[in-house]
């Protein structure tokens, strides 16, 4: 279908290329390189007049580069008179700003919806927003697309036994509920009180995990504090051995140096992000969403719901 | 008056600081830092409900990264109920991607300017934007102050004889004439000619410079090729002397040296961009638009005109 056509930005070359592999369209030709003074200086190097454009970009970090040059492309688009826009982003960079947690903060998850509206995108197609209410940030329509049946495949082809599966917060409940039935297996719940004002946190467990396996579900896993001090917590309360898993590996900070000193045996992240060779460790197995991504786009294209992949 | 406060982001604190000091207010309060990961967590540290907020950013390199500053702050301003928010950008970075110079590429000046316009400003406070179109991409007012009595003074406290003001270029003689009218001088003008595709450019002169003091004057300097190309040009062709001078120091790349090795004798800038210390150097002088911004702001908030600034 020549009316389809497929970008990458800087952010997840390596992605990108798996997923035109994936539907069987070459890469879009466009140089995306900056000025003598760090300006992005984009270029389409294709007609694109009345097509269908999917632009693939990940908001990570250095978020800001990449929602500038993701703005700069969406307008390259629209002046080149694309007939649709559909941002593809794995992951959406800003999602944890997603309200006012303190007075006079700003909320840059709707900012960023409201940049990229204002840029001229016609469609978003993401993974796992942190929170799902950002889709109602936006006025165009918001695909969103679920990292839990990759990660649950992986773990069901370990042949794991007496699994359950925990998630580190309240917040993230569904999520670990989801990953659960696919994997027919009990949940449990970190339940972190601070007894007083200046005493540390206590870890309480709900749920029974005692000479379990334990698999932690988050959405996003960035300093790494959290799932490593649930992680020896588990283990403390008895789990057998305890894996964690997420769709967005932010890493960033001491995370590496804190998983690589826990009690977590493996940590399972999917490329949403790209993992840079520091963060490669023999701990950390690296999922592809390139298929997921890829069917959605043809889904999409062809007027059809993406909640099918989900079956 | 307690309804005018000023604010700082990043890029240039340094200016933004001699502005306060110059109306006679103290700095407002506020928070601009980075989370782990890169991304900018503001927090406005005073209230500003019902208040004119001025808001100081020159979006000069990291250009991305500056605007994205800017963009949050003012989302946090809005959201923290200013009654105005008026953007103070010394430096509009961009500004030269103004125009779809060959197929398929991006306004970003006019995007820029979308996304000032969605974030939530009010107004916009500018000095020599690379072409004055820009004031149009906006729909909110634009005030564009000018550096060319603030260069033009300094020239003539220096009681140079027999001076001529250069245009380096066909589209800066406006600003040359400008510059040659506070001066009461001639203008001469770099005519650069292309003989034959594949063969390098002549530099002929319109006008006369034997035996003169030429200053060359652009608004932007960035790589320096034009300027120190024009300043051997001049001498060849029997100029005494060659100063050059320019609102915006943007100096990137091979800039800093090719005006050391060059025939210009001094270069005279402003502190719209702030000179990193690796870009001092003997042969550069730079004048601060502190008090014109500061004069411009007090202006604006009592409801006046800026252009008397320029009598
Ligand atoms: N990039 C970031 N890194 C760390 N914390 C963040 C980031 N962005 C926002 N936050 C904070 O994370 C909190 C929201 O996280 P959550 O409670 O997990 O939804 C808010 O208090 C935000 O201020
Ligand atoms: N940051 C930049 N550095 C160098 N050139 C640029 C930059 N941004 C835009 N341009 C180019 O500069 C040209 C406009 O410059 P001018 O002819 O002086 O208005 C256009 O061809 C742009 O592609």
């Amino acid at each position: 279908d020549p009316s389809l056509k497929v970008f990458t930005l800087n952010s997840n070359k390596g992605l990108a290329h798996e997923i035109t592999e994936h539907i069987g369209v070459s890469m879009g030709k466009s140089s995306v390189t900056r000025f003598s003074d760090g300006e992005v200086q984009i270029n389409i190097e294709e007609s694109i007049r009345g097509c269908d454009v999917y632009l693939i970009q990940s908001t990570s970090a250095p978020a800001n580069e990449h929602i500038m040059e993701l703005l700069i492309m969406i307008d390259a688009l629209k002046r080149a008179s694309a007939k649709t826009i559909n941002v593809v982003m794995p992951y959406y960079g800003y999602a944890r700003q997603d309200r006012k947690a303190r007075a006079r903060e700003p909320i840059t998850a709707k900012l960023v919806a409201n940049l990229i509206e204002t840029a001229g995108a016609t469609r978003v197609l993401t993974l796992d927003l942190h929170a799902t209410q950002i889709q109602g940030f936006f006025d165009i329509p918001v695909d969103q697309l679920m990292g839990v049946p990759i990660l649950a495949d992986y773990f069901s082809q370990k042949e794991l036994d007496d699994i359950v599966i925990v998630s580190p917060d309240h917040g993230g409940v569904v999520r670990a509920r989801k990953m659960a039935d696919r994997l027919k297996a009990p949940i449990a719940i970190i339940d972190k009180r601070r007894p007083k004002p200046n005493v540390s946190e206590v870890m309480n467990i709900v749920g029974n995990i005692e000479g379990k396996t334990a698999i932690i579900i988050d959405d996003i896993i960035d300093t790494a504090g959290t799932i490593t001090l649930a992680a020896n917590a588990l283990v403390e309360h008895g789990a057998k051995e305890v894996y964690a898993c997420c769709t967005h590996p932010v890493l960033s900070g001491p995370a590496m140096e804190r998983i690589n000193n826990s009690k977590i045996k493996e940590l399972v992240v999917t490329n949403s992000i790209v993992l840079e060779d520091e963060k490669k460790s023999e701990k950390v197995t690296e999922l592809s969403v390139a298929a997921l991504l890829g069917e959605a786009i043809i889904r999409v294209h062809e007027h059809q719901s993406v909640s099918k992949l989900f079956d």
